[in-house]
Protein backbone atom coordinates (compact mmCIF):
# COMPACT_ATOMS: atom_id res chain seq x y z
CA UNK A 1 0.00 0.00 0.00
CA UNK A 2 1.02 3.32 -0.77
CA UNK A 3 2.21 6.65 1.88
CA UNK A 4 0.72 9.32 2.24
CA UNK A 5 1.77 12.93 3.65
CA UNK A 6 0.04 14.78 5.75
CA UNK A 7 0.69 17.75 7.90
CA UNK A 8 2.04 17.82 10.86
CA UNK A 9 3.68 17.49 13.58
CA UNK A 10 1.69 14.53 14.53
CA UNK A 11 -1.50 14.92 16.36
CA UNK A 12 -3.09 18.06 14.10
CA UNK A 13 -6.66 18.53 12.76
CA UNK A 14 -4.64 17.38 9.49
CA UNK A 15 -3.65 13.93 10.85
CA UNK A 16 -7.43 13.59 12.39
CA UNK A 17 -8.98 14.01 9.03
CA UNK A 18 -6.49 11.29 7.49
CA UNK A 19 -6.96 8.81 10.64
CA UNK A 20 -11.13 8.90 10.33
CA UNK A 21 -11.39 8.70 6.46
CA UNK A 22 -8.53 7.66 4.78
CA UNK A 23 -6.00 5.21 7.12
CA UNK A 24 -6.98 1.78 5.46
CA UNK A 25 -5.67 3.24 2.04
CA UNK A 26 -2.20 3.91 3.12
CA UNK A 27 0.25 1.99 5.16
CA UNK A 28 2.41 4.96 6.30
CA UNK A 29 2.12 8.25 6.98
CA UNK A 30 4.46 10.44 7.13
CA UNK A 31 4.94 13.83 8.89
CA UNK A 32 5.91 17.25 7.02
CA UNK A 33 6.00 20.80 9.14
CA UNK A 34 4.25 22.82 6.17
CA UNK A 35 2.10 22.81 3.27
CA UNK A 36 4.29 23.33 0.84
CA UNK A 37 6.50 20.37 2.24
CA UNK A 38 3.75 17.87 1.90
CA UNK A 39 3.19 19.18 -1.38
CA UNK A 40 6.71 19.10 -2.95
CA UNK A 41 6.81 15.73 -1.62
CA UNK A 42 4.26 14.06 -3.57
CA UNK A 43 5.44 15.96 -6.65
CA UNK A 44 8.93 14.62 -6.10
CA UNK A 45 7.45 10.80 -5.16
CA UNK A 46 8.62 10.96 -1.81
CA UNK A 47 5.15 9.95 -1.10
CA UNK A 48 2.60 9.04 -3.22
CA UNK A 49 -0.41 11.21 -1.81
CA UNK A 50 -0.16 14.04 0.29
CA UNK A 51 -3.62 15.48 2.36
CA UNK A 52 -3.35 19.28 3.22
CA UNK A 53 -6.34 21.60 4.37
CA UNK A 54 -7.78 24.04 1.35
CA UNK A 55 -11.16 25.68 3.22
CA UNK A 56 -12.35 26.10 6.56
CA UNK A 57 -15.89 26.95 7.26
CA UNK A 58 -15.07 30.05 9.00
CA UNK A 59 -12.09 31.28 8.27
CA UNK A 60 -11.91 30.81 4.34
CA UNK A 61 -9.36 29.20 2.04
CA UNK A 62 -5.57 28.22 3.46
CA UNK A 63 -3.98 30.67 1.34
CA UNK A 64 -0.84 28.60 1.09
CA UNK A 65 -2.55 25.67 -0.46
CA UNK A 66 -4.42 27.25 -2.86
CA UNK A 67 -0.80 29.23 -4.05
CA UNK A 68 1.50 26.34 -3.62
CA UNK A 69 -1.15 23.66 -5.98
CA UNK A 70 -1.24 27.04 -8.40
CA UNK A 71 2.06 28.38 -8.85
CA UNK A 72 4.80 25.31 -7.59
CA UNK A 73 3.48 21.60 -7.82
CA UNK A 74 1.90 20.02 -10.80
CA UNK A 75 -0.38 17.75 -8.86
CA UNK A 76 -4.05 16.29 -9.14
CA UNK A 77 -6.64 16.82 -6.38
CA UNK A 78 -7.66 13.14 -6.42
CA UNK A 79 -10.18 13.46 -3.42
CA UNK A 80 -11.52 15.94 -1.06
CA UNK A 81 -12.57 15.23 2.77
CA UNK A 82 -14.65 17.65 4.74
CA UNK A 83 -13.76 16.84 8.72
CA UNK A 84 -15.13 19.03 11.83
CA UNK A 85 -12.77 21.22 13.77
CA UNK A 86 -13.48 20.60 17.44
CA UNK A 87 -11.13 22.55 19.51
CA UNK A 88 -9.98 20.62 22.75
CA UNK A 89 -8.56 21.93 26.14
CA UNK A 90 -5.81 19.14 26.85
CA UNK A 91 -3.75 19.79 30.07
CA UNK A 92 -1.58 17.25 31.46
CA UNK A 93 -3.41 14.14 33.64
CA UNK A 94 -4.45 15.38 37.17
CA UNK A 95 -4.32 19.08 36.27
CA UNK A 96 -7.37 20.67 37.69
CA UNK A 97 -8.76 23.68 35.55
CA UNK A 98 -8.86 26.40 38.39
CA UNK A 99 -4.92 26.00 38.48
CA UNK A 100 -4.23 26.54 34.67
CA UNK A 101 -1.58 29.14 34.61
CA UNK A 102 -1.42 30.27 31.05
CA UNK A 103 -3.04 28.66 27.61
CA UNK A 104 -0.80 27.75 24.21
CA UNK A 105 -2.24 27.31 21.25
CA UNK A 106 -1.87 28.51 17.25
CA UNK A 107 -3.20 32.25 17.35
CA UNK A 108 -6.03 31.57 14.70
CA UNK A 109 -7.36 28.43 17.08
CA UNK A 110 -6.92 30.94 19.87
CA UNK A 111 -9.29 32.91 17.87
CA UNK A 112 -12.05 30.81 16.88
CA UNK A 113 -12.06 29.95 20.79
CA UNK A 114 -12.78 33.68 21.92
CA UNK A 115 -16.10 33.45 23.88
CA UNK A 116 -14.89 30.09 26.00
CA UNK A 117 -11.48 31.80 26.54
CA UNK A 118 -13.21 35.39 27.79
CA UNK A 119 -15.75 33.41 29.80
CA UNK A 120 -13.51 31.05 31.48
CA UNK A 121 -9.65 32.22 31.46
CA UNK A 122 -10.16 35.93 31.17
CA UNK A 123 -6.67 37.06 32.57
CA UNK A 124 -4.85 34.11 31.85
CA UNK A 125 -2.11 34.68 29.37
CA UNK A 126 -2.20 33.08 25.99
CA UNK A 127 0.75 31.91 24.64
CA UNK A 128 1.53 31.23 20.66
CA UNK A 129 2.25 28.30 18.95
CA UNK A 130 3.54 27.65 15.43
CA UNK A 131 0.13 24.80 15.57
CA UNK A 132 -2.20 23.05 18.14
CA UNK A 133 0.19 20.05 17.82
CA UNK A 134 2.95 22.11 19.10
CA UNK A 135 0.93 23.82 21.52
CA UNK A 136 0.00 20.07 23.13
CA UNK A 137 3.19 19.13 23.03
CA UNK A 138 4.25 22.19 24.68
CA UNK A 139 1.56 21.30 27.12
CA UNK A 140 3.05 18.11 28.10
CA UNK A 141 6.52 19.16 28.56
CA UNK A 142 6.28 22.38 30.68
CA UNK A 143 6.33 22.42 34.55
CA UNK A 144 3.74 25.11 34.97
CA UNK A 145 0.38 23.57 34.55
CA UNK A 146 -0.45 24.68 31.36
CA UNK A 147 -3.67 24.14 28.81
CA UNK A 148 -3.59 23.53 24.80
CA UNK A 149 -6.43 24.44 22.46
CA UNK A 150 -5.54 21.48 20.21
CA UNK A 151 -7.48 18.55 18.44
CA UNK A 152 -8.57 15.55 20.54
CA UNK A 153 -5.87 13.34 18.70
CA UNK A 154 -3.53 15.60 20.38
CA UNK A 155 -4.45 14.05 23.72
CA UNK A 156 -3.24 10.63 23.06
CA UNK A 157 -0.30 11.10 21.05
CA UNK A 158 1.00 13.59 24.03
CA UNK A 159 -0.31 11.70 27.10
CA UNK A 160 -2.93 14.68 28.31
CA UNK A 161 -6.19 14.83 29.25
CA UNK A 162 -8.80 16.12 27.62
CA UNK A 163 -10.36 18.85 29.88
CA UNK A 164 -13.54 20.27 27.74
CA UNK A 165 -14.28 20.32 24.20
CA UNK A 166 -16.29 22.04 21.65
CA UNK A 167 -14.47 25.22 22.63
CA UNK A 168 -15.12 27.22 19.31
CA UNK A 169 -17.73 30.04 19.20
CA UNK A 170 -19.40 28.47 15.98
CA UNK A 171 -20.71 25.33 15.60
CA UNK A 172 -20.38 25.05 12.15
CA UNK A 173 -16.68 25.03 12.05
CA UNK A 174 -15.21 22.30 9.66
CA UNK A 175 -12.57 22.12 7.15
CA UNK A 176 -12.20 20.65 3.60
CA UNK A 177 -9.11 18.63 3.56
CA UNK A 178 -7.77 17.51 -0.12
CA UNK A 179 -5.89 14.66 -1.24
CA UNK A 180 -3.49 15.04 -3.89
CA UNK A 181 -1.51 12.80 -5.92
CA UNK A 182 -1.08 11.85 -9.56
CA UNK A 183 -4.38 9.90 -10.60
CA UNK A 184 -6.91 10.54 -12.37
CA UNK A 185 -9.92 10.02 -10.29
CA UNK A 186 -13.08 8.15 -12.32
CA UNK A 187 -16.32 10.02 -13.48
CA UNK A 188 -18.85 9.48 -10.63
CA UNK A 189 -21.49 11.59 -11.41
CA UNK A 190 -21.49 13.65 -8.28
CA UNK A 191 -18.03 15.52 -8.89
CA UNK A 192 -16.06 18.51 -8.96
CA UNK A 193 -13.23 19.88 -10.48
CA UNK A 194 -11.05 22.48 -9.83
CA UNK A 195 -9.56 25.15 -11.84
CA UNK A 196 -6.73 27.66 -12.16
CA UNK A 197 -7.44 30.77 -14.31
CA UNK A 198 -4.69 33.58 -15.29
CA UNK A 199 -6.26 36.14 -17.03
CA UNK A 200 -4.19 38.60 -19.84
CA UNK A 201 -4.10 41.26 -18.27
CA UNK A 202 -6.27 43.37 -15.43
CA UNK A 203 -9.48 45.11 -17.30
CA UNK A 204 -13.34 44.91 -16.80
CA UNK A 205 -14.80 41.99 -17.80
CA UNK A 206 -12.54 39.71 -17.32
CA UNK A 207 -13.59 37.47 -15.03
CA UNK A 208 -17.46 38.09 -16.15
CA UNK A 209 -16.04 36.52 -19.43
CA UNK A 210 -14.80 33.46 -17.52
CA UNK A 211 -18.28 33.48 -15.45
CA UNK A 212 -20.51 33.43 -18.72
CA UNK A 213 -18.08 30.13 -20.39
CA UNK A 214 -20.27 28.58 -17.50
CA UNK A 215 -23.21 29.91 -16.90
CA UNK A 216 -24.62 29.56 -20.85
CA UNK A 217 -23.70 26.17 -20.85
CA UNK A 218 -25.68 25.65 -17.13
CA UNK A 219 -22.69 24.23 -15.33
CA UNK A 220 -22.39 25.94 -11.67
CA UNK A 221 -19.61 27.11 -9.91
CA UNK A 222 -19.16 26.15 -6.02
CA UNK A 223 -16.38 28.36 -5.22
CA UNK A 224 -14.50 31.40 -6.86
CA UNK A 225 -11.56 32.65 -4.86
CA UNK A 226 -9.19 35.17 -6.51
CA UNK A 227 -5.91 35.50 -4.79
CA UNK A 228 -2.95 38.06 -5.65
CA UNK A 229 -0.43 36.93 -8.19
CA UNK A 230 2.51 38.60 -5.67
CA UNK A 231 3.74 40.56 -8.10
CA UNK A 232 2.09 43.43 -7.53
CA UNK A 233 -1.12 44.64 -5.29
CA UNK A 234 -4.23 44.25 -7.16
CA UNK A 235 -3.39 41.57 -9.58
CA UNK A 236 -5.22 38.36 -8.87
CA UNK A 237 -5.62 34.88 -10.19
CA UNK A 238 -8.67 33.00 -9.99
CA UNK A 239 -9.17 29.61 -8.00
CA UNK A 240 -12.71 28.11 -9.27
CA UNK A 241 -14.49 25.20 -8.19
CA UNK A 242 -16.95 23.54 -10.86
CA UNK A 243 -20.15 21.35 -10.31
CA UNK A 244 -18.96 18.35 -12.57
CA UNK A 245 -16.41 16.35 -14.03
CA UNK A 246 -14.13 17.09 -16.61
CA UNK A 247 -15.44 14.27 -18.27
CA UNK A 248 -19.16 15.94 -19.12
CA UNK A 249 -19.30 17.51 -21.97
CA UNK A 250 -20.74 20.75 -20.92
CA UNK A 251 -17.58 21.35 -18.68
CA UNK A 252 -15.44 20.00 -20.98
CA UNK A 253 -16.68 22.59 -23.26
CA UNK A 254 -16.35 25.54 -21.45
CA UNK A 255 -12.61 24.69 -20.10
CA UNK A 256 -11.90 24.26 -23.77
CA UNK A 257 -13.73 27.45 -24.82
CA UNK A 258 -11.77 29.25 -21.85
CA UNK A 259 -8.03 28.00 -22.76
CA UNK A 260 -8.10 30.42 -26.05
CA UNK A 261 -9.08 33.56 -23.58
CA UNK A 262 -6.82 33.12 -20.44
CA UNK A 263 -3.32 33.52 -20.26
CA UNK A 264 -3.12 30.18 -18.52
CA UNK A 265 -5.84 27.63 -17.52
CA UNK A 266 -4.37 24.97 -15.01
CA UNK A 267 -6.64 22.15 -14.62
CA UNK A 268 -6.15 20.89 -10.77
CA UNK A 269 -8.68 17.27 -11.62
CA UNK A 270 -11.59 16.11 -11.48
CA UNK A 271 -12.85 14.17 -7.89
CA UNK A 272 -15.60 12.64 -6.27
CA UNK A 273 -17.88 15.79 -3.99
CA UNK A 274 -18.03 15.12 -0.75
CA UNK A 275 -21.42 15.63 1.08
CA UNK A 276 -21.30 18.68 3.33
CA UNK A 277 -21.69 18.41 7.20
CA UNK A 278 -20.00 17.60 10.20
CA UNK B 1 -7.30 66.64 17.17
CA UNK B 2 -9.74 63.45 17.13
CA UNK B 3 -8.10 59.63 18.33
CA UNK B 4 -7.33 56.83 16.01
CA UNK B 5 -7.16 53.34 17.03
CA UNK B 6 -4.87 50.90 15.61
CA UNK B 7 -3.46 47.21 15.56
CA UNK B 8 -1.73 46.94 18.67
CA UNK B 9 0.85 46.19 20.39
CA UNK B 10 2.87 49.36 20.11
CA UNK B 11 5.72 48.81 17.63
CA UNK B 12 3.22 46.90 14.72
CA UNK B 13 3.27 47.56 10.88
CA UNK B 14 -0.21 49.04 11.39
CA UNK B 15 1.51 51.97 13.57
CA UNK B 16 4.23 51.78 10.91
CA UNK B 17 1.55 52.71 8.41
CA UNK B 18 -0.38 55.41 10.58
CA UNK B 19 3.16 57.00 11.59
CA UNK B 20 4.07 57.89 8.12
CA UNK B 21 0.74 58.28 6.42
CA UNK B 22 -1.34 60.33 9.35
CA UNK B 23 0.17 60.93 12.33
CA UNK B 24 -0.48 65.01 11.73
CA UNK B 25 -3.84 64.26 11.61
CA UNK B 26 -4.71 62.44 15.44
CA UNK B 27 -3.29 63.95 18.39
CA UNK B 28 -3.97 60.54 20.13
CA UNK B 29 -3.03 57.06 18.80
CA UNK B 30 -4.82 54.04 20.81
CA UNK B 31 -3.16 50.69 20.75
CA UNK B 32 -5.84 47.54 20.83
CA UNK B 33 -5.17 43.87 20.61
CA UNK B 34 -6.94 42.73 17.69
CA UNK B 35 -8.68 44.23 14.44
CA UNK B 36 -12.48 43.65 15.85
CA UNK B 37 -11.19 45.82 19.13
CA UNK B 38 -10.24 48.37 16.81
CA UNK B 39 -13.25 48.25 15.12
CA UNK B 40 -15.55 47.95 17.91
CA UNK B 41 -13.67 51.56 19.40
CA UNK B 42 -14.68 53.50 16.69
CA UNK B 43 -18.35 52.12 16.29
CA UNK B 44 -18.89 52.39 20.22
CA UNK B 45 -17.24 56.09 19.80
CA UNK B 46 -14.08 55.42 22.40
CA UNK B 47 -11.72 56.79 19.24
CA UNK B 48 -13.10 58.79 16.01
CA UNK B 49 -11.18 56.55 13.43
CA UNK B 50 -9.39 53.06 13.34
CA UNK B 51 -7.08 52.03 11.41
CA UNK B 52 -6.19 48.29 10.05
CA UNK B 53 -4.78 46.44 7.91
CA UNK B 54 -6.81 45.04 4.93
CA UNK B 55 -4.97 42.99 2.42
CA UNK B 56 -1.47 42.25 2.00
CA UNK B 57 0.07 41.75 -1.65
CA UNK B 58 1.53 38.10 -0.76
CA UNK B 59 -1.09 36.44 1.97
CA UNK B 60 -4.53 38.06 0.39
CA UNK B 61 -7.37 39.42 2.20
CA UNK B 62 -7.09 40.22 6.17
CA UNK B 63 -10.35 37.88 6.89
CA UNK B 64 -10.85 39.12 9.86
CA UNK B 65 -11.20 42.71 8.94
CA UNK B 66 -13.71 41.78 5.85
CA UNK B 67 -15.78 39.80 8.42
CA UNK B 68 -16.24 42.40 11.10
CA UNK B 69 -17.04 45.31 8.63
CA UNK B 70 -19.51 43.05 7.12
CA UNK B 71 -21.27 41.31 9.97
CA UNK B 72 -20.45 43.52 12.85
CA UNK B 73 -20.06 47.05 12.47
CA UNK B 74 -21.91 49.95 10.95
CA UNK B 75 -18.65 52.05 9.42
CA UNK B 76 -17.16 53.91 6.26
CA UNK B 77 -14.09 53.46 5.06
CA UNK B 78 -12.53 56.70 4.60
CA UNK B 79 -9.19 56.56 3.08
CA UNK B 80 -7.11 53.52 2.23
CA UNK B 81 -3.12 53.59 2.64
CA UNK B 82 -0.64 51.60 0.85
CA UNK B 83 2.82 50.48 3.25
CA UNK B 84 5.78 48.04 2.48
CA UNK B 85 6.27 45.50 4.85
CA UNK B 86 10.02 44.88 5.45
CA UNK B 87 10.63 42.78 8.17
CA UNK B 88 14.03 43.24 10.31
CA UNK B 89 15.96 41.10 12.29
CA UNK B 90 15.86 42.72 15.87
CA UNK B 91 18.20 41.77 19.09
CA UNK B 92 19.58 43.16 22.15
CA UNK B 93 21.89 45.81 21.62
CA UNK B 94 25.56 44.14 21.32
CA UNK B 95 24.07 40.89 20.43
CA UNK B 96 26.27 39.04 17.69
CA UNK B 97 24.61 37.18 14.95
CA UNK B 98 26.55 34.15 15.18
CA UNK B 99 25.49 33.84 19.20
CA UNK B 100 21.52 33.67 18.36
CA UNK B 101 19.59 30.57 19.42
CA UNK B 102 16.16 31.25 18.98
CA UNK B 103 14.27 33.06 16.06
CA UNK B 104 10.97 34.64 17.35
CA UNK B 105 8.09 36.10 15.67
CA UNK B 106 4.36 35.99 14.42
CA UNK B 107 3.79 32.38 12.06
CA UNK B 108 2.89 34.92 9.07
CA UNK B 109 5.85 36.74 9.37
CA UNK B 110 7.99 33.48 10.18
CA UNK B 111 6.47 32.21 6.86
CA UNK B 112 7.25 35.45 4.63
CA UNK B 113 11.02 35.02 5.66
CA UNK B 114 11.33 31.39 4.84
CA UNK B 115 14.38 31.68 2.44
CA UNK B 116 16.35 34.38 5.17
CA UNK B 117 16.04 31.95 7.60
CA UNK B 118 16.89 29.14 5.72
CA UNK B 119 19.90 30.87 4.29
CA UNK B 120 21.11 31.79 7.77
CA UNK B 121 19.57 30.36 10.53
CA UNK B 122 19.57 26.63 9.49
CA UNK B 123 18.32 24.62 12.82
CA UNK B 124 17.78 27.05 15.14
CA UNK B 125 14.66 27.30 16.81
CA UNK B 126 11.44 29.23 15.83
CA UNK B 127 9.25 30.37 18.53
CA UNK B 128 5.50 31.50 17.43
CA UNK B 129 4.52 35.10 19.11
CA UNK B 130 1.19 36.81 18.74
CA UNK B 131 2.45 39.27 16.89
CA UNK B 132 5.81 40.41 15.39
CA UNK B 133 5.45 43.43 18.32
CA UNK B 134 4.92 40.81 20.94
CA UNK B 135 8.28 39.02 19.85
CA UNK B 136 10.37 42.56 19.77
CA UNK B 137 8.91 42.27 23.52
CA UNK B 138 9.52 38.76 24.33
CA UNK B 139 13.08 39.17 22.66
CA UNK B 140 13.74 42.26 24.76
CA UNK B 141 12.93 40.88 28.08
CA UNK B 142 14.96 37.59 27.40
CA UNK B 143 18.24 36.27 28.61
CA UNK B 144 19.01 34.24 25.66
CA UNK B 145 20.15 35.70 22.93
CA UNK B 146 17.12 35.86 20.59
CA UNK B 147 16.40 37.85 17.46
CA UNK B 148 13.16 38.68 16.42
CA UNK B 149 11.39 39.05 12.97
CA UNK B 150 9.39 42.18 12.97
CA UNK B 151 8.80 45.91 11.93
CA UNK B 152 11.76 48.44 12.02
CA UNK B 153 9.74 50.59 14.18
CA UNK B 154 9.21 48.11 16.98
CA UNK B 155 13.50 48.32 17.35
CA UNK B 156 13.00 52.09 18.74
CA UNK B 157 9.81 50.94 21.01
CA UNK B 158 11.58 48.03 22.87
CA UNK B 159 15.59 48.95 22.42
CA UNK B 160 16.54 46.50 20.23
CA UNK B 161 19.16 47.00 17.30
CA UNK B 162 18.64 46.54 13.39
CA UNK B 163 20.63 43.33 12.82
CA UNK B 164 19.43 43.27 9.06
CA UNK B 165 16.48 44.01 7.47
CA UNK B 166 14.41 43.21 4.31
CA UNK B 167 14.43 39.54 4.93
CA UNK B 168 10.74 39.18 3.16
CA UNK B 169 10.84 36.39 -0.18
CA UNK B 170 8.79 38.47 -2.04
CA UNK B 171 10.18 42.36 -2.97
CA UNK B 172 6.55 43.36 -3.70
CA UNK B 173 5.40 42.76 -0.32
CA UNK B 174 2.76 45.63 0.81
CA UNK B 175 0.15 45.85 2.65
CA UNK B 176 -3.36 47.86 2.52
CA UNK B 177 -4.91 49.51 5.57
CA UNK B 178 -8.10 51.04 5.57
CA UNK B 179 -8.74 54.18 7.91
CA UNK B 180 -12.77 53.77 9.13
CA UNK B 181 -14.90 56.07 10.70
CA UNK B 182 -18.29 57.90 10.27
CA UNK B 183 -17.12 60.28 7.45
CA UNK B 184 -18.20 60.57 3.99
CA UNK B 185 -15.27 61.69 1.89
CA UNK B 186 -15.65 63.65 -1.10
CA UNK B 187 -15.22 62.87 -4.74
CA UNK B 188 -11.66 63.46 -5.56
CA UNK B 189 -12.06 62.14 -9.41
CA UNK B 190 -9.92 59.15 -8.19
CA UNK B 191 -12.05 57.02 -6.04
CA UNK B 192 -12.99 53.58 -4.73
CA UNK B 193 -15.98 52.32 -3.81
CA UNK B 194 -16.58 49.10 -1.09
CA UNK B 195 -19.42 47.25 -0.75
CA UNK B 196 -20.46 43.70 0.73
CA UNK B 197 -23.48 41.59 -1.24
CA UNK B 198 -24.95 39.26 0.22
CA UNK B 199 -27.21 36.84 -2.44
CA UNK B 200 -30.58 35.18 -2.14
CA UNK B 201 -29.53 32.19 -2.10
CA UNK B 202 -26.27 30.00 -3.68
CA UNK B 203 -27.61 29.40 -7.33
CA UNK B 204 -25.79 29.25 -10.50
CA UNK B 205 -25.15 33.04 -12.64
CA UNK B 206 -26.01 34.69 -9.37
CA UNK B 207 -22.04 36.51 -8.84
CA UNK B 208 -22.59 36.82 -13.02
CA UNK B 209 -25.53 38.75 -12.23
CA UNK B 210 -23.85 41.26 -10.07
CA UNK B 211 -20.55 41.26 -12.42
CA UNK B 212 -23.04 42.00 -15.36
CA UNK B 213 -24.33 45.12 -13.50
CA UNK B 214 -21.05 46.91 -13.01
CA UNK B 215 -19.62 45.56 -16.73
CA UNK B 216 -22.96 46.28 -18.75
CA UNK B 217 -22.37 50.30 -17.29
CA UNK B 218 -18.75 50.36 -17.96
CA UNK B 219 -17.65 50.52 -14.05
CA UNK B 220 -14.32 48.27 -13.65
CA UNK B 221 -14.14 46.23 -10.37
CA UNK B 222 -10.61 46.35 -8.78
CA UNK B 223 -11.23 43.52 -6.62
CA UNK B 224 -13.68 40.38 -5.79
CA UNK B 225 -13.00 38.29 -3.16
CA UNK B 226 -15.29 35.48 -2.08
CA UNK B 227 -15.96 34.92 1.95
CA UNK B 228 -17.38 32.04 4.09
CA UNK B 229 -20.45 33.14 5.82
CA UNK B 230 -20.05 31.41 8.40
CA UNK B 231 -23.58 29.30 8.59
CA UNK B 232 -22.96 26.31 5.98
CA UNK B 233 -19.75 25.50 4.38
CA UNK B 234 -20.06 26.35 0.33
CA UNK B 235 -21.85 29.58 0.98
CA UNK B 236 -20.02 32.77 0.63
CA UNK B 237 -21.17 36.21 0.57
CA UNK B 238 -18.97 38.90 -1.57
CA UNK B 239 -16.49 41.73 -0.88
CA UNK B 240 -15.96 43.92 -4.15
CA UNK B 241 -14.29 46.90 -4.77
CA UNK B 242 -15.55 49.00 -7.45
CA UNK B 243 -13.06 51.97 -9.44
CA UNK B 244 -15.21 55.30 -8.91
CA UNK B 245 -17.59 56.93 -6.59
CA UNK B 246 -20.93 56.27 -5.39
CA UNK B 247 -21.94 59.83 -6.57
CA UNK B 248 -20.81 58.76 -10.03
CA UNK B 249 -23.59 58.23 -11.57
CA UNK B 250 -22.90 55.08 -13.56
CA UNK B 251 -21.65 53.68 -9.91
CA UNK B 252 -24.67 54.61 -8.41
CA UNK B 253 -26.62 53.62 -11.28
CA UNK B 254 -25.40 50.58 -10.85
CA UNK B 255 -25.43 50.17 -7.03
CA UNK B 256 -29.26 50.70 -7.67
CA UNK B 257 -30.27 47.75 -9.74
CA UNK B 258 -28.84 45.90 -7.78
CA UNK B 259 -30.37 46.65 -4.81
CA UNK B 260 -33.58 44.36 -5.65
CA UNK B 261 -31.52 41.77 -6.68
CA UNK B 262 -29.62 41.03 -2.92
CA UNK B 263 -30.11 39.76 0.24
CA UNK B 264 -28.48 42.76 1.46
CA UNK B 265 -26.13 45.23 -0.01
CA UNK B 266 -23.60 47.03 2.46
CA UNK B 267 -21.85 50.24 1.41
CA UNK B 268 -18.58 50.71 2.97
CA UNK B 269 -18.21 54.02 1.80
CA UNK B 270 -16.28 55.26 -1.42
CA UNK B 271 -12.72 57.14 -0.70
CA UNK B 272 -9.37 57.96 -2.86
CA UNK B 273 -7.50 55.35 -4.47
CA UNK B 274 -4.14 54.98 -2.84
CA UNK B 275 -1.66 54.53 -5.91
CA UNK B 276 0.10 51.40 -5.77
CA UNK B 277 3.53 50.91 -5.28
CA UNK B 278 5.16 51.42 -2.17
Amino acid sequence: MPRIGYLGPQGTFTQEALQENLSDQFDEQVSYATVPEVLRAVQTGAVESGIVPIENAIEGSVNVTLDTLAFETDLLIEREVVHPVRHCLLARKGTARESIKGIVSHPQATAQCRGFLTRWFSGVPVEAANSTAEAAMTVSRSYLPLAAIAPELAASIYDLEVLDCELEDHPANVTRFVVVGRQKSPHTGNDKTSIVCFIQENRPGSLLEILTEFASRGVNLSKIESRPTKKVLGEYYFFIDIEGHVDDPEVSEALGSLVGKLRELKLLGSYPAASVGG
